[in-house]
């Protein structure tokens, strides 16, 4: 039997236990009245998690996949494409648009910030096709804080704004209509609180324009085929995997009870409870301080600790899952999701669990003081 | 509340309870030592599914996803490629093929019937890249039961050989290995009969140097990216739809203890008995007699009855989910899956809602004639 841990990875999450039984609903035909029925209130919903009036479509694929659909239908071969680098994920994002053949310009950025619109604006001129923005890059820890200044500059200049916000939508502020983002995409196992297996992409009028004008667009992913589907039939192109959608569906239905605004007070909180611990740990979050996530926690590991001997210990004494670092700071960070089930109880067991484990490991640390900062922080909620 | 229903669609099926539960095992890290056990045993399970000795991946898509991943994978823009056209998923594979810029040699087969070798042969000569070969074409109910001949042609003509598999794999026979399968793709909702959400892709060795000759190939659906996540940590690279995982886990362990030969006599015997009631019941298959799939049953509806309000009695009366026709003939057959969960029960069922659904649409139907001839086939079992 697989144990069941606390999931504080960011992402996979916690799923909370209404979401989770959603998935042992019946298996229905994908053609059938129920699947429309289900799709058109995922879509409605989802618009609300976006704050957007536009379309919102629902693939069948990991967060990347669905990046990697945004980029494969706007970008034609030869398109110019601004990406600022500052993690793993705008690594990633970039790549995806090398494959479609665009000319990429990676505009470097120092890991633990995020983007300036003014260290942007010398790039972004007539002629670039699309600038690739990482909201918050999930290997760093890191809000790009300056997105709405960054989609006015790109729109300024005829560009368009495709924003990877896989670990963040749903788990603070994300106007995607108000800022202007193009394409915006999510996948359902980060701030939504789902298993892994969907992710949501939400495409402007501008972007449409983009799409349609581009006859290379994948096959799989082709995003005017799934439009077609849910406009003409609140359908998707191909076999959706239902129990996700299920799962969806009732994620999305407690966000909209919750309302965004208490989501993304209570994230905030949690975020401030963690980074407030963290320091009466001894600890140093990794980001520089006004860039840190409130979805993702990352943290430098002291000196003499590796991070997968700290994990271990996390995982196997305490039953709580926390991820390591990824890429050139894969050795010097751990990371702790805090995505979607996240309360004072998630934090509290955390911030025991990571002071016993730098005990355990020789490391002084006041388990006491932190969870004293922490509730500080979390108040009486 | 969602009916639970009888699923006899050609996908998605139904469920067995043992897996469908198995999706309700905890959230794990796709980046830990319980996704790397699981991943690691449904390889191996799913290698005796595809009767190979090399790579089976899984992707966390549809099965058409995991087609367009085969072509996108292989393909190269300019490449010459050579499509039988029978049905509707042989027109996706070849639209999925051309999107990748290559150069479509489109070869029409009669629907109905399925590409016979010498059909082919003035077609494939040295210079084409690859044969797209759709096994089972689930829009017309034909198996390409020439296909070890097609294998035998490409690679006389140094051809490599693709084969959408989606609605076949697990249910009749087929031998990757043995018939020289370069690329070979399934999905997790038809015969594996697990939820819809995952394919399934086995790679030969030739294939793979097409692959590792190919730089523009997709990103999310990158192969050699997937073989290297497999082989040097036994993970997949972007985050898979674990509870999809869990139910496929359990799906091929069934298939293991029943057994491939076993599996596929069943599959047969009810194939036989629905031909024998359809007959029995005045109505006609859809393809001719030599090519007709043992996992999909399509029948032409008789002369003035709608597929649609046949399906709908069936539906709301039974209980019971048939599916449509698709592509040029959608209004002239209506289809049954005979796949995964199929035995006496779900064959009498079926049988008997089609007879009385005849009978109430004011169409002459002898039930007892229709459930006597399924039996036959059936035996005792």
């Amino acid at each position: 039997m697989v144990r069941q841990f606390l999931v504080m990875l960011p992402g996979p999450t916690n799923v909370p236990e209404r979401v989770y039984r959603a998935m042992m609903r019946p298996i229905i035909s994908h053609r059938g009245p129920e699947f429309r029925e289900l799709y058109a209130r995922i879509v409605e919903n989802a618009r609300y998690a976006f704050q957007t009036s536009g379309h919102v479509l629902v693939l069948t694929c990991s967060g990347t996949g669905g990046v990697d659909c945004a980029v494969g239908n706007v970008i034609k071969p030869g398109d110019k494409v601004v990406a600022p680098i500052f993690g793993v994920f705008s690594e990633r994002m970039a790549e995806a648009a090398r494959r479609r053949g665009a000319d990429v310009v990676e505009v470097p950025i120092r890991w633990g910030s995020a983007p300036t619109a003014s260290e942007l604006e010398p790039f972004i001129s007539e002629g670039v096709k699309a600038v690739c923005v990482v909201y918050n890059d999930t290997s760093t820890g890191v809000t790009a804080r300056e997105l709405p200044k960054i989609c006015e500059l790109a729109h300024e200049n005829g560009a368009l704004v495709i924003v990877d916000a896989v670990s963040i939508l749903g788990g603070d502020e994300l106007k995607v209509d108000r800022w202007g983002i193009d394409i915006c995409v999510t996948g359902s196992q980060k701030c939504l609180a789902c298993p892994p297996g969907l992710a949501l992409i939400s495409v402007s009028e501008e972007a449409w324009k983009a799409i349609e004008d581009n006859p290379g667009r994948p096959f799989y992913f082709d995003l005017i085929r799934a439009r077609e589907f849910y406009e003409e039939r609140r359908e998707t192109p191909f076999t959706p995997a239902i129990p996700l959608f299920y799962a969806l569906d009732e994620a999305l239905l407690m966000l909209r009870e919750e309302g965004l605004e208490a989501r993304f007070e209570r994230h905030a909180r949690c975020a401030r409870a963690f980074y407030s611990a963290i320091e009466a740990l001894g600890l140093e979050a990794f980001p520089e301080p006004e860039w840190r996530s409130n979805t993702v926690i990352a943290v430098r590991t002291p000196d003499g600790l590796s991070p997968s001997e700290l994990r271990r210990i996390m995982r196997e004494r305490f039953g709580i899952l926390v991820a390591g670092g990824m890429g050139k700071i894969r050795d010097e960070i751990f990371r702790i999701g805090c995505m979607g089930v996240i309360s004072a109880r998630e934090v509290f067991l955390t911030v025991s669990a990571l002071a016993a484990s730098l005990n355990e490991l020789g490391h002084e640390a006041d388990a006491g003081e932190a969870l004293r900062a922490a509730g500080r922080e979390l108040g009486s909620s």
